[in-house]
């Protein structure tokens, strides 16, 4: 481990195994294609896992919670608190990634890596503090690059606990008022897009709302752009320490060969960041779903990414991701379990 | 019970039920609408099941297997004695319906209400059988009244088994070796659209066999629409036993408030055959996703269905709906087990 962690190498994918599966899927008691996506969701899998015949049987879902500086700017339908109480009722198991969670099976965390308030008093949320809430980037840089280092390792630090609890995939979900207006400003950046066309309703602004939201990202493009060439320059002035945190999580999976279900806007946006930092995390990333939020379209196409969902959900807290995992699990599944022409003495078509 | 049971009342989906769920839905803990589907979905369930806090978790599955005369007119891919043969795969446990089906936690059966050969070697298979494969409907029709009439008690008796053991929602799948011909000519028929805009690949025609496919539909409305204005005589002029099968289940699903997921292309006809039946069935309907099949849109749009999925499946068996179950599922559970604001402590949005 260098310093700069998260420029140490990724692995590839197996093309030995991708291959195998491959040939596996054209001996399967189906017509070739007829499982769609569920069949290239499968070989993606079983070149992540290194075999012919993957499986996913032990997700786990870590929710990085931070504030934002920004909120103060009216740019979100909810006070900044809610964040603070959000954690609270993560700890408390009632919140909708909690419900998904318990669905699929998951272990599930919720960490703290920069929430403006003590979440001390709940022993289950993981203390990963790196900034009481981030500063308004109208004004400064949301943080230093100091507390981007400690944001990414935070996220790193999950992806251990995953790893050391044999998870095989890791879900990122995050919690933070004004998170939308931060990843938007950075896909702005990344993208080369214009504030109006990426900014959407986050939680539920109206149009007013939206379009004194995309002021802001303007605002705070014009004053730290040029500034920003660095993925952590970027991170540190635009960014929040949950964007941050979901970065390092995502580069440590893709190091540690975890397959990733990437969840909805915010996330993808960290996913973006990831790529920024090392280019070889793009591999090892699935997408759960397609965001309502505007600009999710275009942040999906920058990395390539299928989304396997498209039910309008615009939550986060990573719950399109767990909505998916099923979907997924069964892509696995039936590459993995369904018998063969030979198998099951069936006639395959004719050459 | 008459001997028109089809045409037996449906209830209505519950009202108060569903206005019950609508007001949960603005005190859970997260912005109004951000479930997007998952939320529609629930009160949905909720209707179906007259309870402001719906759940699934007994799912049946039934797959109707028959054999159609048409697969001699060489419209199918794959020879007509693969849909025996893949009977024993089901009955084997190796088919993908049967890898979805302990996937999902449903019960699964099997049953042999038309196939061209013994079943009975297999004790799983149910024994329905009401024609030893149909005739072509290119010569006559498919199947006579009566056999229709045995095909849809074949149905409803797959519902009233699930219904007695405890099932919460209902799949029906199919197999059947020119099936896709069959479907075809009944959506044609029903929807008034022409058959090459609607002939697909099935399970992987080439064009030229998809326009020799279309040219064997269009030859069998010709010789069958003028006497095909009932819904039991189109059945039997151009249908299939699988599909009068699964319309007298869903129809008897309806009939018992079981909530229905339906599959793919053959199953939506199906489905449209239902409500050619009983008008009633169709609130009874969940969709479990968009095939790859080109007429399933029509089919879809003219019954008011949005699928939960759409991956590209072109299989058949009941494998659409039984991947979208654990969504819907999701839904159901995010609906009746997410904290409200007032259990959690945390604030609304501003009024």
């Amino acid at each position: 481990m260098t310093n700069t962690w998260w420029q140490d190498s990724i692995p590839a994918l197996d093309e030995t195994a991708r291959n195998a599966a491959l040939t596996r899927q054209t001996v399967l008691t189906k017509p070739a294609g007829s499982l769609g996506r569920l069949e290239t969701l499968a070989v993606k899998l079983a070149a992540m896992q290194g075999r012919a015949e993957p499986d996913l049987a032990h997700p786990w879902i870590s929710v990085f919670a931070a504030d934002h500086g920004i909120a103060a700017a009216g740019v979100s339908a909810y006070p900044r608190e809610v964040t603070l109480q959000m954690v609270a009722n993560f700890a408390a198991g009632g919140a909708a990634i909690c419900v998904l969670a318990r669905h699929i099976g998951a272990r599930f965390e919720v960490i703290d890596v920069g929430v403006a308030g003590d979440t001390s008093a709940w022993p289950d949320v993981v203390q990963a503090k790196t900034v009481n809430g981030t500063a308004s980037f109208l004004e400064e840089p949301a943080m230093s690059e100091a507390t981007v280092d400690s944001a990414l390792a935070a996220g790193r630090e999950a992806v251990a606990r995953a790893v050391a609890a044999g998870a095989d995939c890791f879900i990122a979900g995050e919690m933070g008022i004004g998170n939308t207006t931060s990843a938007t400003a950075l896909a702005c950046l990344w993208l080369e897009r214009d504030p109006e066309a990426m900014t959407g309703a986050g939680t539920g602004l109206d149009d007013a709302g939206i379009r004194r939201k995309a002021g802001v990202v303007r605002n705070a493009l014009a004053l730290h752009r040029t500034m920003s060439a660095d993925p952590k320059s970027a991170l540190a002035r635009l960014g929040g320490a949950e964007i941050a945190a979901m970065a390092g999580a995502y580069v440590a999976a893709a190091q540690a060969r975890l397959p990733v279900i990437v969840d909805g806007y915010i996330s993808s946006v960290a996913a973006l960041a990831a790529t920024r930092l090392n280019p070889g995390a793009a591999a090892w990333f699935l997408f759960g779903h397609e965001s309502a939020e505007k600009a999710h379209r275009d942040v999906l196409a920058a990395l390539g990414g299928q989304p396997v969902l498209a039910l309008g959900l615009r939550l986060g807290e990573g719950s399109g991701a767990a909505a998916a995992f099923p979907v997924i699990q069964a892509a696995c599944r039936l590459h993995s379990r369904m018998a063969t022409f030979a198998e099951a003495g069936v006639s395959d078509r004719e050459a």
